[in-house]
């Protein structure tokens, strides 16, 4: 397989997918949880297609676009978890009248927009902000939240699902052990949430996800559904915050080599940003844009030590090596793997994956 | 058409991408440079036919992939500014046969494998590195120059063409008046290489181009050939370095706003990173993301004071509005328009452009 790899490629170890897959599907059923995986990471149908064998019948997706796609290969429950955007309206009126499209609101504005010019049932989570202070509403903000649910109940095509976060706050976390706490944090919230209304909507739910509270926490305690995405991939990000090892990332970018300096020990490879997107880590003051690894038939080798990826360009890419051995072993036309920081921004930056079977895999 | 428009898209004016096409070539022509633009900036078949129509007949792509998109178009001279990669053996075959391909060498490794490989006539460049230390071979080392000239000569299927090098580091300027200064003495040291091997290679060109250096010098002496590419659209980056004034940026993200935060005077809007690509400025010490224009039916107004785009997630971008009378008057549902940082990746997230007339003009 590796003699036909020409250009940079995404290989996709399916049995390492899988495996994260049950991993978190099992989590979720020992909590009794709804599980919603968040399909952005992947948009690929046939991966969904593997959370469909696993028992999956729910999904998150980021836009209505995604939510189309999905929808075209058989998936009827779909959550947009992305402060709806109204010009999408024709779209939106498309979906809900195929599938249960599930929306996302946080301001009157959309609401109202959305009373007069829905002609189809859809289900409504309010977006509440519990500390990331990226977009929703303020768990405090009762009066808000309390005048948006009346809107939603004097409309006719609307049902009010319950409240649904990003917990995205785990990403600034310095050690792991914080994650759960800080999940636990922000269910109290939740909960606290959830009770001022229970009496009057006892159906509402609180849905939760994202992939570093999902994977290390074993406390869900007021939450009813989880979105986690990423932990299909995983990705370096996730090894820089403790949250998995190497071993779990099922993504590798396998790049050619096409220049060699000897004098800063660098090697030039052809991969940049168009491949990976430009996220990076920042440590210890230095850029770094993933982790090295050795190509196989079967797969790619563990981290090699002291080499990564330095620098990306539009389709160049650095690795520095400070162990020599390594860089005396790669050579002009090798592959190597490297490991990407954001696995979500890669696979859309890719557009298809190369299982280790040699299966081609399409994206959105 | 503004009303047409419901998602992420990438306005394109075609009168100041234009504009931007005739000052440069203008200036090739003042100074009796070769022009040799660079396509990987907008990889579209469209926008190329423009530049044919101006009179450009050698362009300059960053993949053979990208070749083969130009050469379906009718395009004849095709330089790959990238180290030539070897694995791509059966498409260089492929494309030489059809076209005056120029490819780029910094090693023996390539050059024995293509001698041994090559079943059609290339055009060869040897890659220098004159200072901005990514790739390439410095200057000095006319021992290992010399050597991959006899190599280059004792293949029947390459002609050694002369010497081809990136300015890139005019980006880590901190005065425009360093830019052309910059040139001049990479021009100098370029020369003297021309020098040491003119006598056996009469015909042997300099190839130079970067966006900063070819906008703002006015002194060439030492080269034969310019390969900008950014400058069809210029961004935001180049606004940073006095490359540009805003009026010249040709291309536009137009967003629509799906939610507005009072407390923090913060504004979300759909367009992230996979729209944008994550290319950043940090300027003192934060994070900048673009620049915020109104986006109105005849194109889109300058930047708007007090107003930037502070940090994008996957398809979530913020904007601070310092403004407050502009945050007033942004309402959820709007369009804004974002200047993006780095224009070259932005169209290659989006894959396609909408003109101001409203056509729609492909990508790669």
């Amino acid at each position: 397989m590796l003699s036909k790899i020409t250009v940079p490629t995404l290989l996709l170890d399916k049995k390492k997918a899988t495996d994260n897959i049950y991993f978190m599907l099992g989590k979720a059923r020992k909590h009794g949880l709804i599980f919603r995986p968040h399909f952005k990471t992947h948009q690929s149908l046939i991966i969904g297609r593997w959370f469909r064998d696993a028992g999956v019948d729910k999904i998150t997706v980021s836009s209505f676009k995604m939510a189309q796609y999905f929808a075209s290969d058989g998936w009827k429950d779909i959550t947009v978890a992305f402060p709806v955007n109204i010009r999408e309206i024709e779209l939106i009126n498309e979906l809900a009248k195929e599938i249960n499209l599930n929306i996302v609101i946080e301001s009157k504005e959309a609401l109202e927009f959305l009373s007069n010019n829905l002609k189809y049932n859809v289900g409504v989570f309010i977006k509440i902000d519990a500390g990331y202070n990226r977009t929703g509403i303020e768990c405090a903000d009762i009066e808000y939240i309390n005048a948006l649910i009346r809107l939603i109940r004097s409309c006719r095509n609307m049902k009010f699902n319950g409240f649904l976060t990003y917990t995205g706050q785990s990403y600034r976390l310095k050690t792991p052990s914080q994650i759960p706490l800080s999940l636990k944090k922000t269910l109290n919230k939740l909960s606290l949430l959830k009770k001022a209304f229970i009496n009057d909507y006892p159906d509402i739910i609180i849905s939760i996800g994202d992939t570093p509270s999902c994977t290390l926490s074993d406390d869900f305690t007021g939450a009813d559904e989880i979105r986690p995405g990423n932990f299909i991939f995983y990705d370096v990000m996730m090894i820089s915050l403790s949250v998995c090892t190497w071993d779990k990332i099922s993504v590798c970018l396998a790049c050619p080599v096409v220049a060699k300096h000897t004098a800063r020990k660098e090697i030039v490879f052809y991969g940049g940003s168009v491949h990976f997107s430009k996220e990076n880590l920042i440590i210890s003051g230095k850029e770094f844009y993933g982790l090295v690894t050795r190509i196989t038939e079967n797969g790619w080798s563990e981290p090699v030590k002291g080499v990564y990826a330095k620098a990306l360009y539009q389709e160049h890419g650095i690795l520095k090596c400070d162990n020599t051995e390594c860089f005396n072993s790669i050579n002009v036309g090798d592959l190597i793997g490297v490991l990407p920081v954001h696995s979500c921004l890669t696979a859309d930056c890719m557009k298809s994956y190369l299982t280790l079977d040699g299966e081609v895999i399409g994206h959105l």
